[in-house]
């Protein structure tokens, strides 16, 4: 089973309307409401890959209540949540006939004692062979099901949670000998990169800002050289590139799809965490066939018009026509 | 006590950004959560005029167990839903420097089943002396405080609520005696009338669209005309006009403020009805000096930023500058 730990967990709450203007009133035709933060939506997408999955991260709130019960509807998702006595966030997306506008609540911030709960509760996690009990009301999980086989740890880090504490988790995740992959931005992600992180998975934009680097190989490297074990950094419609240092120095690939996919960008990045967790922190497969299984169900997430959402049929179809190309590092 | 119905109430959220654009993202600053709907925003001006007050209405889902937490901390206001299937609404105001953007949610549809249980609730409430038992968290009341004196009902009726079933809910406090205020628009406001409310509290437009009047002395009268007891019809800057039938003919006054008071008019109208239900519905004052702290109070709540709150201290200065006029009723 996969950890996956979402620091700041959302509910995203779609509103249809017929048109939008600033400084209007608007009658809201219909509304959507979904679990989200990028943890929950790689724990979705994990389901869908036929892996079992935990959510996990500080919950709270008639908010994090209302995420509880989403999820609880979402087939073979698992929750053992750290309370927080403040209110999970939320993110409204309108959606008029011609463009979407957002608003995203900046998340409850948590206390120094929620902040080391959240420590322990995922050492408790990864110590345990008896899996959650409070909020798992799937049935009795298969033995293999009990064990945390990899951790992943993804999205904004909600105030009071720093990256020193980010680190922490990540420590947590090596001292029980636990793969542990790290999707973040800013300042965070270097020291995930410190903290051992054996995957991190930056897109280029946020690659290059935190490392000033110029190209995704150099800011790759870097976060290798800084201790990361494997860097996978997104290139949108340019596929992905993966890069890993082994003793005979470090190897790189890009892996990119036949013809750009148009769609729904969001979450396409937290299906690639999914096939990373699942393929390369749990299965150990090689490097270059697990990027190809990314750039494939990543584009099939990009046709799904839901975040955490993929077409397992269309990835299957798309694998053969990835194309992966093995980079010189000089 | 009296009693205010709210047949949609909401969750309104404000939230600050520093300036908004279509279809774009926006970092909400600063989250406020406020209980909401009509009837909901009476019982807390109620409970600021030191008048009992009980909040009734269907409410359910997260949201409304939000709604029921937050009333909780409001000082005063009792709370006895009717429990329904559904979510009860959200209202998003976005607010910038320099104006603000509305987004309402429609609210759950009733069953027929919870529309009679809207009303079952209410004849109970009405039958009983020992008001609400199991949401209501403060102590003991003394005995005054366990009946319901009088009712309002306001506000938009949830999908599912005809005016029809509006007019079942006037008829039950008919039947138990007790005096009923309804502050609705459209076809439901003549059902209202039709149905023998006491008091009926329309704005101008409101009036003028349903009655198909020309002035809001006619509109008036064309309410009396259906079965209402008195209309009450909000003027804005104007102040408000006051219209009852008495065996001796129709008299009517209009009470307006000294200077037009500038600042937020949300949740004025609720302090009206609130100053209305208690002066004219429980304390049966004579209809001027209703209207006239009527005035006062709503002016107050139009300084006040948050709808549901008013400035007690300013409405007793305002009031003897209030002026009051009777207006001949040909």
């Amino acid at each position: 089973m996969i950890l996956a730990l979402t620091p700041n967990p959302a509910l995203d709450l779609t509103y249809e309307v017929d048109t939008i203007a600033v400084f209007a009133e608007h009658r809201v035709r219909r509304v959507h409401a979904a679990p989200g933060g990028k943890g929950v939506n790689v724990a979705r997408v994990l389901a869908q890959l036929g892996r079992r999955a935990l959510c996990a991260g500080p919950l709270g709130g008639a908010t994090g209540e209302e995420i509880r019960d989403l999820l609880v509807a979402a087939d073979g998702v698992r929750q053992a949540w750290t309370p927080i006595s403040g209110s999970s966030r939320r993110t409204v997306t309108v959606v008029a006939p011609d463009g979407a506008t957002g608003f995203h609540e900046p998340g409850p911030a948590l206390s120094p004692a929620e902040c080391s709960q959240l420590k322990e509760d995922l050492r408790a996690q990864l110590s345990s062979d008896i899996g959650p009990q409070s909020s798992d009301t799937s049935p009795q999980p298969s033995d293999d099901a009990r064990r945390i086989a990899a951790v992943t740890l993804s999205g904004s880090l909600p105030p009071g949670l720093d990256g020193d504490q980010l680190a922490g988790l990540v420590q947590a995740c090596r001292e029980h000998e636990r793969p542990v992959l790290v999707d973040t931005s800013g300042p965070a992600l270097l020291d995930a990169a410190r903290a051992g992180a054996d995957v991190l998975k930056p897109n280029l934009g946020e690659a290059l800002a935190a490392t000033g680097e110029d190209t995704p190989l150099a800011a790759a490297r870097a976060l290798l050289d800084l201790g990361a074990g494997t860097v996978v950094c997104s290139l949108g419609a340019d596929g992905m590139l993966g890069v890993h240092r082994t003793p005979a120095g470090d190897a790189a690939w890009q892996a990119a799809p036949a013809e750009a996919i148009s769609g729904n960008p969001t979450g396409a990045g937290d299906s690639v965490v999914a096939v990373l967790a699942a393929r390369l922190l749990m299965d150990a497969d090689p490097l270059p066939d697990v990027l190809r299984h990314a750039v494939a169900v990543s584009a099939s997430a990009v046709t799904c018009p839901v975040a955490g959402q993929i077409d397992v049929g269309l990835a299957a179809r798309l694998l053969p026509t990835v194309s992966i190309e093995e980079i010189p590092c000089p």
